[in-house]
């Protein structure tokens, strides 16, 4: 695919671009203004094995929408223009599957490196590759690097900016939660020796982010044993470089994905975030057509969401900029025809913009079977062939059903059968199962 | 409803039912043989706000496939038969709420107390309307309590009698799991003062389980600061008992439904749960018809799936049987006829069995667009009333769906057909959504 990928420096539903002068003036806020934004780069450890998930996959190359968890947090990573470099360890067995991923959902910016037997020794491993002792790297040592886990895809700009505008400042930061649950010191014997207090005891979360010298300088002194047992790169900033990081209030969707239930919820989320727009396909002006009813009962079905309406005839750049700004969700009202030229001149768009490459683009064709148009019988024999089409454009992560709306001259029925349509518009949006392709179903 | 519900004393996808014999077995392997099963009850604090949830409603009272997630509770609790009482404390503006829940999903064995300000008061509130100097209750006070938290549905049998055999051994016991994230104690200006060892500490999880006289005096003890600030149970019984709990090893399952994602969670975790049992229920013993490739085709689209055949002609208590042992999905496969009279008897006899109460039914009745039979015109008119029936038998919380499968002569395209509708109808059993209730889909 030649086409430029929808722009990689945006984030999911916000409004801002990040970009290296966003860091400068949120920085400028904190620390005296006019000092340049440090050079930040991230690493990953990507080598766990995943055994707590009760899965033979490793947790991070769990598939969610069909992509691998980790793709997701590499999305969330270079979407943040000021972090210049990712290193991603990953095990030697996972290095061809990896190196698939990056080329299938065009990542970028992603060095990998072989992950150690521990997560402290893959961190390591990455630190090195990034230390400019290596002569054959193409990477440059950061003044800032950021730590993150492979397995929490939805790390937002805003705590990213955080942790290293602290690391700056402190050498060292990293997210923290308050604790669900009380932690507790067992016995030797299986009981209970104390209780910890909970509000005096916090989660330690990630992204977490060093002076690059700082956390480097540490790896280089600690003990075999710290690499085999440790868990937590603050605690060797705090014994080898005498660093006390600061601490940053992370928001709840830092969490770790654990357990399969995690991997539930990770769908869940991300299912709800695409279909947070609908962008809607008017083949009519006419601004009293029932096209527009449907507009209006949707946007009631649908409250958090964003209905927006165009009219094919000036699509072009408009649709283009739909799709920049990441829709996944398309309804297309034909009111003046029973083929599908709008559609495919609208799946060709979403295939040029590449928008189907990292989340599935639901689009639903909505005919009304109306009293006053062609007949019922030809109608349908045209409306049949959505099956053939739709498995065809399935292929290319575009999940494409048609909607026939009864369209009935009692007011009090039509107002059912557009509900009703819109109840079906909201549930395939929200569900996005590919199991149901192909579908022409009636309201 | 006059029918009697589901039996009670099971558990979804278990094959033993849980008795106060088993746990006089079970007991008998930890302890000296012969003596008699402690006199259980269980108290569930269910006064929390929810604030963490960023929601308006509780968490405890949230839907979770349109049920509240403490109707799911308070159905662990009490299929479990020697759980004699169960005691729940909620605040005084949820009392009516929590009737009805009580009274629509037809619990037992429950009763109500007001909940205090805190977890702590709460708790206490529930002791002391099972102590017997309360003149006026019915409940009596039992030798061992149980205390676990409304949100958390999964609690299996299993972790509860660990609990109680520990309890009634050690004086007092609770469920730990191990730590996801490392623990810190943050200084005063927000900065890392020292990280703790991940492996030498405990998550302290719920069910927890008490010798009564030993909980209800470290109650009646402890400050109004334990009662105000405390968070943890056990810490009251070693304080104020000198009681060291039993920690007992708990699922992953067992955790708190604490954000918005735990909702999401739980919700695939139950819908993934209530599908792993599919009846078919076919009307012909043909052995050579089309319906019985269905079936293979079936087994093999969801391996992890029981499916059970059944005739109509000798359904009566064969069905009775299957819907007694809850399963929630069935598959009509009908070869004689295009009616819907075998899916009328079908849904009478779910209605009868009273299953639809705890969980939405699906029920997908499957047509062959045979070569052979009536035609297809005729054969459309009688399915489309599909929608209509459907509508009606929604409002009883079972998701009827009509499936078409297209019969060609051709072997392969046969086969591709039977792949597709196998795929249709895992779809609609997994995703149990009421929005595509009387469709007729098309394989």
């Amino acid at each position: 695919p030649a086409a430029p990928r929808p722009r990689l420096c945006d984030s999911l539903g916000a409004d801002q671009t990040p970009s290296a002068s966003t860091l400068n003036a949120a920085r400028a806020e904190a620390r005296p203004a006019g000092r340049r934004a440090p050079a930040v780069a991230a690493v990953l450890p990507a080598g766990g094995s995943g055994e707590r998930m009760g899965v033979p996959t490793p947790k991070q190359f769990c598939p969610v929408l069909e992509r691998p968890l980790i793709s997701y947090t590499l999305q969330a990573l270079e979407r943040v223009c000021w972090i210049k470099d990712i290193v991603v360890a990953v095990t030697g067995e996972n290095m061809e599957a990896m190196k698939g991923i990056i080329q299938k959902y065009q990542h970028q910016r992603i060095s990998l490196v072989e992950a150690g037997v521990t997560r402290h020794r893959s961190i390591f491993n990455g630190l090195k590759a990034l230390a400019e002792d290596q002569p054959d790297s193409k990477l440059s040592k950061p003044e800032v690097v950021i730590i993150h886990d492979a397995v929490r895809p939805f790390v937002e700009e805003d705590v990213l900016l955080k942790v290293v505008t602290a690391a700056k400042e402190y050498g060292a930061a990293g997210a923290i939660r308050p604790l669900v649950s009380t932690v507790i010191s067992p016995s030797a014997d299986g009981c209970l020796d104390h209780s910890l207090e909970r509000a005096r005891h916090r989660a330690s979360e990630m992204p977490q982010a060093f002076l690059f010298d700082v956390i480097y300088e540490a790896y280089q002194q600690c003990s075999d044993y710290d690499l085999e047992f440790g868990t937590e790169c603050l605690q060797l900033a705090l014994k080898y470089g005498h660093i006390k990081a600061k601490l940053v209030e992370g928001s709840p969707d830092l969490w770790k994905v654990t357990y399969k239930r995690d991997l539930y919820a990770a769908e869940s989320i991300i299912k709800e975030r695409i279909s947070q727009h609908i962008c809607l396909v008017m083949d009519t002006k006419d601004e009293n057509h029932v096209g527009h009813r449907l507009e209006e009962v949707l946007k009631d079905e649908l409250n958090h969401v964003k209905v927006m309406s165009r009219l094919p005839c000036h699509t072009g750049r408009d649709l283009d900029q739909i799709m920049s700004e990441q829709c996944y969700s398309y309804v297309c009202v034909n009111v003046m025809t029973s083929d599908f030229e709008e559609i495919r001149k609208l799946v060709n768009m979403l295939e040029e913009s590449n928008l189907s490459i990292l989340y599935p683009v639901v689009v639903i064709s909505v005919y009304f079977l109306d009293y006053k148009s062609v007949p019922f019988d030809q109608k349908m024999e045209n409306l049949i062939q959505i099956r053939e089409y739709a498995k065809e454009v399935k292929k290319r992560n575009i999940l494409l059903c048609g909607l026939l709306i009864y369209y009935p001259q009692d007011e009090q029925k039509l107002q059912e059968s557009l509900r009703q349509g819109a109840t079906i518009i909201a549930t395939l949006i929200k569900e996005r199962n590919s199991g149901l392709v192909g579908q022409l179903l009636v309201a």
